[in-house]
């Protein structure tokens, strides 16, 4: 059975989102969940939820918290007993298979790499995470956020990461791989778009070329590679978007009677629409390359986002994604352009 | 009065919607308007318009089309008779203030720099976008694909020109310049954005330091300066975003009948929310830095845009951009870190 170490403080709204989440976890899933952080607060937090103690969660010590406003590198030397470098360290001893936090997306990262250690063959770790799409299937957009200045290289093993991710997690048996760029020809893009297709090309994947900015969402693509600096703007872009579209709607629905009437009928329509845009129901993002699995999800998410970040958590370790990665990288390892970093 | 010559055979829809806006513009508005294309084509097309003979509209002769399939630098080399290139050359001789196009937006670029020429200081011009907010004014965000690869000092001046058009269009007595990147803190970013930091910082503009991409559409900047292939990154993800989440309201507002009739009493909403989000409404994308004006609409649009196209260009003439761009970034030259291009 697997057990998923869950940095219990990182979130804004933990550890309740924390520990609900992992409690519907296990009464869904067969797995095991190790809380981590302040035993006290956990243990009270816990025994609000009545037969949780016959639930198989374990709570872990942890002194120190990595607020959202510690710098990645400080936290990671400066809080050496802090619940997400806790949870990293089960996995490294092999207590624990993977860890979900809420928390700092940089400090989890770097603990992450740092303690858990990467996976032979990869020269840095990628956040992937899961787009909604048109056609209902999401599309895998790596690397949204871990490396903002990106080589050739390093685009290559996402595309090879990313492949992994699709074909363990969504079942996609040939995931189409694109090229993030400005136009579809093979011409347009920047120098690193340019200089990154021909390895695509020389990779044994089912590499589609470029694609561009409004192909994320027509759901033609299963992994679209990028750097991290183009990927979050991506992300952050479609977020602000959502927020605005959300806010405007309400605005021109609530302005005259026969538009609010028209509204409460069409309302489980909206409910219906929310949660397909819903990034959380997909499950957080995964960090590919690092050895274990370490998966990050929203500082707010709710408790069912943690528990779908925490069952997205045991897929990765069951479906041995990281093995996968290891043995494709090595057998890909001819397209590097560069020294590599192991 | 000010003259737009109007590229009138390079849209999707040509010529049709283009002559019906420009007599839109026209009849709207004190300026001239030149469509530029083939005469007997433009001829009858006018002709369908009672009345449209006594407007200040006058039809230039050009034999020949640049299709959304050429190659920029081929249509130029090749095409010397094309509609985008001669109305360009109405705007070098004096004849026009400013050229409109709905065609080849890399075709309409190239022949803009070539035929009009540059501004002196600009290295390289840069294509702006206004984007809605959820204040409700828009914001600027330049470059959104002119230039790919760009330098510390490319954005530095793509400030300026962004600051310059935000005053004269939008009115903003002092526009809130933001760098777009992936984290407020000055050090979170890549490699050109931790550069570009000091240089705007020293610029006479109200620079605010980052912006993340989710703070386009909140409303609470007016300039956002990035590298064209982010900028058309964000762009086009935001296009696709729109097109999915109204695809998949419309799908979960038609599925029941309570939803339907909700539809229809609420449907006016809708027609608000759908003109609120309509770039089309702001009247393209000036590519600034060019001598003259020059505005590059979508190649979908219809006579409403390209009327609202036209009179953009008409008060960029007025607003006579140009000339402040020449006169503030000579004022601002210190700022340069490699060789000037002029």
């Amino acid at each position: 059975m697997v057990t998923i170490a869950v940095d219990a403080m990182g979130g804004e709204n933990a550890p309740k989102s924390e520990v609900e989440g992992a409690i519907r976890a296990v009464r869904a899933l067969e797995l095991k969940v190790i809380l981590v952080g302040q035993r006290d607060i956990l243990k009270k937090e816990l025994d609000q939820h009545p037969g949780a103690r016959d639930l198989p969660i374990e709570i872990k010590h942890a002194s120190e918290v990595v607020t959202m406003d510690d710098s990645a590198a400080k936290a990671f030397r400066t809080k050496r007993d802090s619940s997400i470098r806790i949870a990293s360290r089960l996995v490294r001893e092999g207590v624990a298979q993977g860890v979900v936090s809420a928390g700092n997306t940089g400090a989890v990262m770097a603990t992450a790499k740092m303690v858990q250690g990467m996976v032979r063959g990869v020269d840095r770790p990628a956040l992937a995470s899961a787009f909604p799409t048109l056609k209902g299937r999401p599309v895998i957009v790596v690397d949204v956020g871990a490396n903002v200045d990106c080589s050739a290289t390093m685009l290559a093993q996402f595309a090879i990461m990313g492949d992994i991710y699709s074909r363990t997690i969504f079942h996609n048996a040939r995931p189409r791989v694109g090229l993030l760029s400005i136009g579809e020809e093979e011409h347009k893009g920047n120098e690193l778009t340019r200089s990154v297709t021909p390895i695509l090309k020389s990779l044994p994947i089912n590499f589609i070329g470029n694609v561009e900015g409004r192909d994320i969402y027509a759901g033609d693509t299963d992994v679209i590679v990028c750097d991290g600096f183009v990927g979050n703007i991506a992300l952050k872009v479609s977020e602000g978007l959502v927020d605005m579209i959300a806010h405007m709607l309400r605005e021109a629905l609530k302005s005259t009677i026969s538009r609010k009437v028209g509204y409460l009928l069409a309302r489980s329509a909206f409910a219906e629409f929310k949660k397909r845009l819903d990034y959380s129901e997909y499950g957080g993002a995964p960090l590919l390359g690092v050895k274990g699995v370490c998966i990050i999800t929203h500082g707010s998410s709710n408790a069912n986002a943690m528990k779908n970040t925490i069952r997205v958590a045991a897929e990765f370790a069951e479906g041995r994604i990281n093995e996968r990665i290891e043995d494709e990288l090595g057998r890909s390892a001819g397209f590097r352009t560069g020294p590599a970093a192991d």
